[in-house]
């Protein structure tokens, strides 16, 4: 008797380790936390604009953003603005908020062709002169955009060819933008570096990521719904970013020809104990819950002690803080879905509201993504079921539909 | 041989349909289309104030913001704010952008006793005096907020005892903060009307509501994520009630003692074809797709005919309308899902971003979620799941923990 294919083997930890130091040759993520970071500082230095636009989307804006929303109260006094729907009111009501005589342009595309971007960037050609004094692209070395910019005298920054877009944050794509908005990137590198070293030399990060992976790649037939929990507003950008990372590294066809999909949701705490809670505590044990709470918000607001005539029932918060406040709250939905049991959670703690603390976040995600990958045996980092749709527009827009 | 329980009988469409004539006595967001609003329209002119703060969490604030979301560049010249988080950076930073002497408050609670919003009233009185001259309240009947606004001579509007948070909507709790902002609310109410008519009459929505609901019903264990793609900025609101009114309605233990549980994914077209589009084509077959498309949007902003040196590959948008170019990017990952011929999709098409439209959509989500609990046998209305982690607060909140 032979085996001749052993369809789905779950490899052991000790494979697919191996397997992603193997891939750190390929994969170019792995290498942006020791990237040098003066040419990036450098230019932020000399921008003086008041309004910074990114023009990009999905990838190209994401991870900026979620950083952005994270830290928006450490920056600087400009403003950043996000332009990649191609809803026109949309476009209409964010163009309207930018002073376009004191705004600087970061165009960001891979590929450099990129339908969004590119008809944005168009329509802004039509509002504003655009010359190498307002705009910068961030593109790889042989796009199209690159060309332009070289013609054009404009600042380039580039994203290497072993980058892809979801994994793009700790490139230029995320760190000139981030930069010009007065944040640490080095903090942000830092961040990237403690988790990668951790990872692989073993260290907690490993322990931490690897279990995770597999118990998540063990139970996808039956918990097919990771839900992300975070007890934070400020995460809400941290969130679409996850969906996006998650979502499309990982739904994908493997190399038997299985269809692979862990599914990501992202729901904030408080105000989704009052919406999607419900769901996770009495609905079908479908879903996986990471909770993620933020230690140390610093910031000591507190809840003033004052006694409201009539709602005197609820003076047991006075004198709270809310950052203590939201931590309870956090503890308590944690305590309650514990106590049921049957549902797989883990709970993440961010120490502090900084750059080093994000990254660490966020880059352990990209590893865990990995990690995952590996185990169900797909390529993680392409997206081959977007270019059908992308097919059908093309023929549809050149033959004038 | 007897048949003692007829354990989960899937019931016809006409018995279906008699429990939810039924059900019209006892839930009332029935009756809702059909209230008068003189009442509400004549406060929303006395309203001199050019920031308007609703204090409200989940159904208190969630319909409201995809309302005011929708239909943004329709509105007077007044703001408004949302404070429902206790994230106390994020509390800060709304609370900065208001001026806080120009401000009204509009306190929204049906119990008059949610935690968030009794907190953040308690730290706003900490701020600035409020009295009847800019604050106005939205409760029930007997509750303590209530009482309080009495004692205090504010103002009150009442949510009726049978209309749950999240099918508020179109009470007072939505009404009234809309008409402050110049929103037409006979027109929201005119579209209501349409839909439970149309519905209760058995026509066109009666036929679309039911076979929809049958469908998920009967396949809900094979594709047990609904994704609701819809494709508009504006609509991001609406995504986000959406994903409170069927989750929190839907995720329930029914009268078998069986858990059920549709779990609804709202996302964006087309910022999210590049990043959940990858999951939904490639993936594990486990969602249904509804896309909501605008037909039109009003808006005629059109991409210039500009030939960027380099880029002259994508000259093929040159010329096209914005608002045709999304609807064509909405028809092209349309086409491409229904050409995988394994995905359950339907495509709703709202005709022009107005009133009526946006309550035409909403209204009918809420008969579809009403016509699907009826079918799983669960109470739609109640949450139960939650009221859990609150006692668990509580009980820390007073020891003090």
């Amino acid at each position: 008797m032979n085996y001749n294919k052993n369809f789905y083997p779950i490899k052991s930890n000790e494979e697919i380790f191996e397997k992603l130091v193997d891939e750190k040759k390929d994969i170019g993520y792995y290498k942006l936390p020791y990237q040098h970071t003066s040419d990036i500082k450098e230019y932020a230095k000399t921008v003086t604009q008041k309004d910074i636009v990114v023009v990009g989307i999905g990838g190209s804006s994401l991870g900026t953003y979620a950083i952005h929303n994270f830290l928006i109260h450490k920056q600087n006094g400009k403003k950043l603005h996000f332009l990649e729907s191609t809803d026109p009111l949309d476009i209409k009501r964010r163009v309207s908020k930018i002073d376009l005589n004191d705004a600087l342009f970061i165009i960001i595309s891979k590929s450099g062709t990129t339908i969004e971007t590119v008809s944005i960037f168009k329509y802004l050609h039509s509002l504003t002169t655009i010359d190498k004094t307002n705009c910068v692209c961030i593109t790889e070395h042989d796009s199209k955009l690159n060309s332009y910019a070289k013609t054009n005298d404009i600042k380039t920054f580039e994203i290497p060819k072993d980058v892809g877009g979801r994994f793009s944050v700790f490139s230029p794509v995320g760190l000139l933008p981030l930069a010009i908005m007065g944040i640490d990137i080095d903090e942000l590198l830092n961040g990237c570096k403690e988790v990668n070293n951790s990872f692989f030399e073993k260290r907690d990060y490993y322990t931490h990521i690897m279990n995770k992976a597999r118990f998540l790649v063990e139970n996808k037939n039956r918990f097919n719904i990771n839900v992300l929990f975070s007890y934070s507003s400020l995460l809400e950008g941290f969130n679409k970013w996850y969906i996006q990372l998650w979502g499309e590294s990982l739904g994908k066809i493997n190399f038997n020809g299985t269809r692979q999909a862990l599914t990501p949701i992202g729901i904030l705490g408080p105000v989704d104990q009052h919406s999607f809670l419900q769901l996770v505590m009495e609905g079908v044990r479908d879903k996986t819950v990471t909770f993620v709470k933020v230690e140390e918000f610093g910031e000591d607001t507190t809840i003033p002690d004052i006694s409201i005539p009539s709602l005197e029932e609820l003076d047991y918060v006075n004198g709270i803080k809310f950052k203590d406040l939201i931590n309870m709250q956090a503890d308590s939905t944690i305590k309650a879905v514990e106590e049921l049991g049957d549902i797989p959670c883990d709970v993440i703690t961010i120490d502090k509201v900084d750059e080093f603390n994000i990254a660490k976040l966020m880059y352990s995600f990209q590893v865990l993504t990995s990690t995952v990958g590996k185990f169900v045996q797909i390529d993680t980092y392409d997206q081959p079921g977007v270019e059908i749709g992308k097919i059908i527009l093309k023929n549809k827009l050149k033959k004038g539909e």
